[in-house]
């Protein structure tokens, strides 16, 4: 018995996204079947449905910031009955053998296996993602969302959350620590809330002036324009932490000399060749590092919707109607969004 | 009561270096005074004898790889006594009062004192390095030398040593860790030799064919040729750390693949800017990182000598004559030293 859906599907690079049926699998013994309630909207979404990265599988069914109520559960599921509220991220999948999955770090397993766009090897089908009535997960790929969160606003947890959680944590932010936060979008604002409430000193990196005021209401204590030579010098050896979220090619050079002595500056928005040279001068002299991160296993993503539960944290969203997908995506482009778009699935129709 | 010494200077970027008659200052209470045996040939030695840096202070004299025996010391010297075999690195004093300083990281304080070529704060001297006949030091910045190691070896461990032992400690070099060395000279050897030492599966790197007996010698399990694609692709994923010691502009991009998940690219050979963008999609798919590290503290320093008197562990070195500097310098430009000119003080004449 197969799952007939309705979704929101792009056809081709060019097309925009239109309702589409499609069946979901037969669910297997350890699956988790998912009515989804509301889907967030991230960047990759329309990377994806552009082909930017050259890697799409059309039609192409975006979607990985899921929450949704379980419908039906398979025979072996343990963890999750009818009727609870879940979410789903990232990954629906991955090789459950490797170094990376047997110490949960699920997204850095060669054979994970994306929510949408991925082919999913138990089946040769290509994955199709949130923007749709329900889908069908392995249990150990579904997390428990706290009581109390709205749901809404606990989407983007799935996908903008981890990504910002994950470094922060694996940084060792703590009570006291001095942590950065470059760009204020899906990402940016997740970074502020998460790092305040672990109880860091927090600063905003923005390029564009008049940012302050909602930076200071999502967290933040500091806000520095990064374009203004005397303001990135007053806060030099600063920052045991940046997390770096801008989206775009930019220059890491201004950023390194705010570190402390130790400090590391993580990009988590950005994948590819930097524009300057990156100058190593001030990374010998003082031991700091760049590096990357990429949204988090499926532990510590459950420690995350956990932590967002236990301290009132979501995302500041614009909910849509499914019909309204494609006009998001042009406002998105722009940043003129505040500061993540999350469809009402139950706007979902023909 | 000053100290004339005769010592080895330069007194222009362009000059040779010749004898050269000057005085150290009057030793302090604290101060340790030290008639010097050995000095090795560091590579910052030509560079500050050049001006490469900018920073020179004529005249010159170099030398931070310095072996002696204490023949004075000061009224509140409690560490150290008249005939102690004893070391001098990098530096000769800090502020003493900074986050680093209080955490042992001399090597990150904004007021340390290079041993060479530097403006003292105390008494507003430029301090002079080991191309001489003594020293005299605050006994904090001295180091015991191991009963037993040979003392001519024992010399470039001051900073060759420190400069790869520290970076290994750091990222936690341990019993299977899964190591690389980039660049066979001064540097590189010794990492090869301390990361074997600390239990680990040892790689080098090397752009130059030739190099795998003397290699396989020193503590590497595999050569890999970095100019060879398919040896480095056989090597995807395998490294914790790659301790990179070229001391040239290169292009990192070809390294970072080779590290595992989590693993780091730590520079202790190049400061300036990268040539080629250095790619950060793979830093973010694999949580990976580049970052530096500069020689080590004085805590970490003496660790390092313990370590290697416990291990038998001291530098490949060529003894050369006082007046064989100029010409080392010539043979070090081309590379033609295995792996350390050493410099017999007994031989200093003018």
């Amino acid at each position: 018995m197969t799952i007939k859906v309705l979704g929101y599907a792009a056809h081709s690079p060019t097309a925009s996204l239109v309702p589409y049926r499609f069946e979901r699998r037969d669910p297997r013994a350890d699956d988790v079947t998912i009515a989804i309630i509301y889907c967030g909207v991230c960047h990759s979404d329309l990377h994806t449905t552009h082909n930017d990265w050259g890697n799409t599988q059309y039609p192409v069914v975006p979607g990985h910031e899921i929450i949704g109520r379980v419908t039906a559960v398979g025979a072996k599921v343990t963890r999750f009955k009818v009727g609870d509220t879940v979410g789903v991220g990232c990954l629906v999948d991955s090789c459950q053998d490797c170094e990376p999955c047997e110490h949960g770090l699920e997204q850095y397993c060669k054979g994970a296996v994306l929510t949408y766009s991925a082919i999913d090897p138990k089946d040769g089908r290509v994955t199709k993602g949130g923007y749709s009535q329900a889908v069908v997960v392995n249990e150990k790929f579904v997390l428990h969302i706290p009581n109390g969160l709205d749901l809404k606003g606990a989407a983007p947890l799935l996908c903008a959350g981890i990504t910002t959680y994950s470094p922060l944590r694996h940084w060792g932010v703590k009570q006291g620590s001095n942590v950065a936060v470059t760009g204020l979008g899906g990402l940016g604002h997740m970074g502020l809330k998460l790092a305040k409430a672990m109880g860091a000193e927090v600063t905003l990196f923005t390029r564009s002036p008049g940012k302050e005021k909602d930076a200071l209401r999502l967290g933040a204590d500091t806000v520095v324009l990064s374009s203004k030579p005397d303001e990135m010098k007053a806060v030099a050896g600063t920052f045991d932490l940046i997390i770096d979220t801008v989206p775009y090619v930019h220059d890491l050079n201004p950023y390194i000399p705010t570190l402390k002595v130790d400090g590391t500056l993580v990009l988590v928005g950005y994948l590819g060749p930097l524009d300057n040279a990156l100058n190593t001068a001030p990374l010998v002299l003082e031991r700091k590092a760049v590096a990357g991160s990429l949204i988090g296993g499926l532990p510590e993503t459950q420690e995350m919707l956990d932590f967002c539960g236990e301290h009132g944290i979501t995302a500041d969203v614009e909910v849509i109607r499914m019909d309204a997908i494609n006009e998001a995506y042009v406002r998105m482009r722009k940043s003129d969004v505040k500061y993540r778009f999350v469809i009402d699935m139950a706007s979902l129709k023909d």
